[in-house]
């Protein structure tokens, strides 16, 4: 067996302080996973990800199956050759992505039938086919086809999609398990994939412990809280991690999908969770937005013209112990391509960061008091 | 002083291996120097540039001054230090962009005036105006402002830019090397920059003669070619470069600017040049055409699509060690930021490489089978 979880420390705020083994290497949790849509972190390249200490990344299997194609990558020997990724993989199961991205045109029990946002074209994506297309991609960690619901959806609304998500999940761990057959084009590019669940139920917290009990019952080896962070209030978001962490095995990691700020992670992480990943860092990375340990810089902002100061004073990664905010903010406003590289790269060592010391707090039990710290300062620093 | 040219070797075809010491750092001879443009080589992190083996870059005069602006550069130490870059600079004097890419308004015998293309705002640029600039981005080597014209250009037009270059190139010596009144604003930012002068002449013989023989006369520590790679044809080129070095003193640097491709390089070494630099491998790059030791690829063609080998198989640099065809092809259609990095690094990185076996091989004096021997290989892989 490839894959193992221990976990190593315990907080007193429920933290976990654990070790993933992966076919492709360990994952220290909680961890931080930066998003490689397209099978690249969007301004970083692999050695930037080596040198951030990047463990695990997410991969996207909608994009990747509609560009370059899933059976394209199988072939290139799946997306960690493909991409040339030495460090471990998680790819999501396309569901959030064709509820939010594509034109869908029809959900059924089957599964979402949609229209690329690319060309336009017509697709099927079932739980089936998204197991299909993880395999041909052959992250380490697998997802199950999950049905996403918007926020806010009401309690028959939400239970719906508890239901149809269970039995998609079931659908998926038969497929994922069941015996190859000869003429099944799924040869098996990592042997060593397994495969997570993912709890829905909304903001409706018996809904909650009902799909997490559900989920249970199929018995993956971890488990992900899915649809968090679509706009409810924070707090909300992590009772709703904290209903669901109550239910699922003390055993298994857990990972909360698309969370969150940096003063957000410390709380995800004393809900019992054990791995996040967020677009945040890359995306507003390449808007300027820069995330640092006295707040969120705009750095097209005229005060840093003539600043010759480290972005963070706080933060030992490559930019910071290199450029000036006066060339970081020159590189934006003329539009140069290094400006997102740089950026990118500080906001990722910086989420990274964030999550080293949420490790070291828990070794310590010393996490609550850390939150409070981390979010003090940053408080103090935006009034 | 803290420059110094030193004739290490001389090929039987008139190339000569040489480095060149300046305040940061010494540069090996024949040189390629990426360009970077805005205060970046587009796609490349200095780190990158480091590991590429780059000692000498360009800055242009005309981006600098136009956005940050050169006091603003001044006011952060230099360009060296506002960039990070620890190797050598040698800035242009922003003729050649006032010539191609701004809006010209007026040449008279003071200066260009000019609209910038990025606001439309009205600046002059004159001899005196470009060294007060150069002073204050603090390269390493600094060029005299001159008078670019278009290809052809007939010899009653060719012979008075020459006159005027001839002058401003006084005008722009003795700007640099007057003693420096209190209230002018150029603190010294590299107190070790020295200045090259710049023979013009377009494609007259008589005139690159002239032009030469005139700014001789006016000593200065090193010579540029300039005005080449406008539209002539690469023989011709070489032939006034070839002209030109005739005349010029032996134990001075000669720098052929905007040039060439490569296939050209070895061509204008054997010239007797000893500095080039060009555009071509970063903004080609980012057009997704490719430099390889068989020739030019085009990443975007779909034959490149299921191609798991490296770009090109004789080279060594990062991507190729590491990338597919298959994934920089992958990179390029889902415009991603990788796509650029990686293709501009690997395109120069190979312009680094062939001028570093253009070295060896005049060590050797085996210039001119190297010369044969590559441009067989590229019309072999291009046929």
């Amino acid at each position: 067996m490839d894959f193992r979880f221990e976990i190593l420390e315990t907080d007193p705020t429920g933290a976990r302080l654990g070790r993933l083994t992966t076919p492709h290497g360990a994952v220290d949790t909680p961890a931080f996973m930066p998003v490689g849509t397209a099978g690249t972190v969007k301004g970083l390249t692999q050695q930037a990800l080596v040198e951030l200490g990047v463990q695990i990344l997410l991969g996207n299997t909608y994009h990747l199956y509609l560009r370059p194609g899933h059976e394209r990558i199988r072939g290139l020997g799946g997306l960690h050759r493909f991409m040339s990724w030495p460090g471990a993989i998680l790819t999501d199961s396309g569901g959030f992505q064709v509820f939010s991205l594509a034109e869908m045109r029809k959900i059924t029990d089957e599964g979402v039938v949609f229209r690329s946002h690319l060309d336009g074209s017509e697709h099927l994506l079932s739980p089936e086919k998204s197991i299909q297309i993880q395999q041909a991609l052959g992250g380490d960690i697998a997802m199950v086809f999950d049905e996403c619901i918007e926020y806010p959806a009401d309690h028959a609304r939400a239970a719906g999609a508890v239901k149809r998500t269970t039995e998609w999940a079931r659908r998926c761990r038969d497929y994922a398990f069941a015996p190859k057959k000869a003429e099944q084009p799924n040869a098996e590019v990592n042997p060593g994939q397994i495969l997570f669940g993912i709890v829905q139920g909304g903001t409706h917290s018996d809904l909650r412990r009902e799909s997490a009990r559900q989920l249970v019952d199929l018995d993956f080896p971890g488990y992900a809280v899915g649809g968090l962070a679509v706009g409810e209030p924070h707090e909300l978001s992590c009772e709703m991690a904290a209903t669901v962490t109550e239910i699922l095995p003390k055993d298994r990691p857990r990972y909360v999908m698309g969370v969150g700020l940096p003063e957000q992670l410390a709380d995800y992480v004393r809900c019992g969770t054990d791995m996040m990943d967020c677009v945040l860092p890359t995306r507003n990375a390449r808007n300027g937005c820069l995330f640092t340990s006295a707040g969120r810089v705009n750095i097209k902002n005229a005060i840093y013209a003539g600043d010759p100061r480290p972005l963070d004073e706080r933060c030992s990664c490559m930019v910071c112990r290199t450029y000036s905010r006066a060339y970081l903010r020159h590189l934006f406003q003329a539009n140069e391509i290094l400006a997102s590289i740089l950026n990118s790269h500080h906001n990722v060592a910086f989420f990274l960061d964030i999550m080293s010391k949420i490790r070291q707090a828990i070794a310590f039990g010393e996490l609550a008091e850390f939150s409070s710290e981390f979010q003090a300062r940053i408080a103090a620093s935006e009034t």
